[in-house]
């Protein structure tokens, strides 16, 4: 039987973050709020040791510089040695071509498990004639399924691709994931907390495609019982951090709501 | 007729922001509480190109390096030329040389649209005799009136001077904000948020004067919401949010209490 | 007779941060809503500046890079000069050599008034064989009283470790701190707000054995008093807030709870 929350609080598994600045606190803390442990280690001298002891490493882009981009490379290259599952969330791809060309070099030299991102930042990466407003997602012309599927086959990668409904392929298999509320959008920093919650739970299954899908519906279903309680995005970012905290792995079987399709 | 709000919704402004590293989540958040979209970019080989595809551009100096400063001043010459609005925030002029300095250096190179700061800082870029204590305004020997319309006259910007009443300035007219709760200055970044919230109304009223009027009086308003139902500080946060999302052009009208000389 | 509550909000110290970039909000906050305003500035053009005019200096290394540590020596050389009290809090100590190596370096070239860390990076800097996960304590094998003690008369300077019981050291004296509750561990930086705490009561207390004692004991009051009203670890960080807020000095002397031992 499948429990990740039980085994999570159990391994008090260490999540290595290299991330924006802007959603870093909320990345830590949601960390936390799982049971697993956040750190954040980013100067070259020190980024290849803390990812040797860390079980999980997610990197984020958000706001990227040429040198925090080398020591992802640095890092991952040790995640890759000892594999470390490494999450990686293209922030902003699209929006400007320093963030295409970053994220193609990323992906070039090293290896990434799991490739995160919105409809349109998965699109452009995946070759799609699309622009990303900011941070924002935008809508795309091409079947989000194919497009998360084609690019997870030729990169060989777990591909979740985040919106209104969450995308996930392993290539082969596809998840539909339909958790979640609209007021994790009406709060700064859901996205790239979704992003630490994949390196929580693929910390504890080797199934990367699965641990991603099992990471959105948990904390999809966290959102929908937070929304219930709150008047805005003040309280229900308080809400979903409490709600995260007390799930069990009882209470999200019975609100689980995904989609299988084989591919 | 006059609805900022409604705009704001209608068009989700995308606010490019180079700011500190203190309260950038609280300006982002707030960004997006209003329905606007933020976005952080500082790298030099990114910045223009986010700023070119952004409704207006919120720099402030909190946690200022050189290197930022360049990233700020590059950024700014690209939204000279497309003219988007640009606000600086700036945050602790008064307190060490090197603020003082690189605030001069920006307003020499680039246009800045809205000057902001508070009291002892706005003071202290118009040549009075002050200082500023680390980022907390001082009491001012001269008449802020007159200070902040000076400098909006000299500098051909509009000038925001934050404080118990706010005083804003074209070099002609003068508003003074009598909305805002002293809870406000219970938490840190609500003066920071406030720059950005500027960004966000200039972005949809070119009278950036106006603009700027009534970015604080809708701050403010909910400012006084939350504090009738705050216990402290980590519960007027919380309110502040919820009641900046719930805010209507219609709530607002009834409370917005400012006045207006014409110079 | 002893106010020390009293005192910060009559003085509003101005209290200089170096610090990381997960929990700079948190300590830029919670020292705020003691009455005392924090800054933050790590340019090397301005950060000693900024100490100069400065009641403490507070660093802390959980996000370190080599031109970071620069900063924090540059700044604590002017501390010293002036005497205004330094605190270190040497977060990850024992998990990469980077840290370890970068913590000496500024216990050799300048004077640290407080050295605080958890049981493990105490004990590692005290030179006991152990480790750190991530900057998350584990269990050590020395007893904890001595290696505080010894560290302190070592360096001559006050230490703190914090964990279940806190214990400070002046290389005589023992205080151990009963103060607390659990769920302050169960949001990210109330170690880190626990340093920038120390640096506001040392602002107004040059015993700063006694200032580091009477800090964890009117934190972990008022974590107490925000546990009972908490659901999880999103209202438990909203009521930590109100109730640092609404302390008192009457308050917190009836639920002091230390034991002094002399040694």
């Amino acid at each position: 039987m499948n429990n990740p929350l039980q085994k999570i609080r159990e391994k008090k598994p260490l999540i290595h973050h290299i991330t924006n600045w802007v959603t870093i606190y909320d990345c830590a803390n949601i960390t936390r709020a799982w049971g697993a442990l956040p750190v954040i280690a980013y100067a070259p001298e020190e980024c290849t040791d803390m990812t040797a002891i860390s079980s999980a490493l997610v990197l984020n882009i958000g706001t990227l510089t040429s040198e925090i981009i080398d020591a992802m490379i640095l890092s991952t290259s040790v995640a890759n040695e000892k594999k470390i599952p490494v999450i990686l969330d293209v922030v902003g791809v699209g929006a400007t071509k320093f963030r295409d060309d970053m994220a193609e070099k990323i992906l070039d030299f090293v290896y990434i498990d799991i490739i995160k991102g919105n409809y349109s930042e998965i699109a452009k990466l995946a070759g799609e004639d699309t622009e990303t407003k900011g941070v924002e997602t935008t809508s795309i012309n091409a079947d989000p399924v194919k497009v998360a599927k084609g690019l997870a086959k030729s990169k060989s990668s777990i591909v979740v691709m985040t919106g209104k409904e969450d995308i996930i392929s392993d290539g082969k298999k596809i998840y539909i994931i339909r958790n979640g509320h609209e007021q994790m959008g009406s709060i700064v920093g859901t996205g790239c907390m979704a992003g630490s919650i994949i390196g929580v739970f693929a910390s504890v299954n080797s199934n990367y495609c699965d641990a991603s899908k099992d990471a959105l519906c948990y904390f999809g279903v966290a959102g929908e019982l937070a929304a219930e309680k709150s008047n805005g995005p003040g309280s229900f970012s308080v809400n979903l951090y409490d709600e995260v905290f007390n799930l069990s792995d009882e209470k999200v079987k019975n609100m689980m709501n995904f989609e299988e399709r084989q591919g």
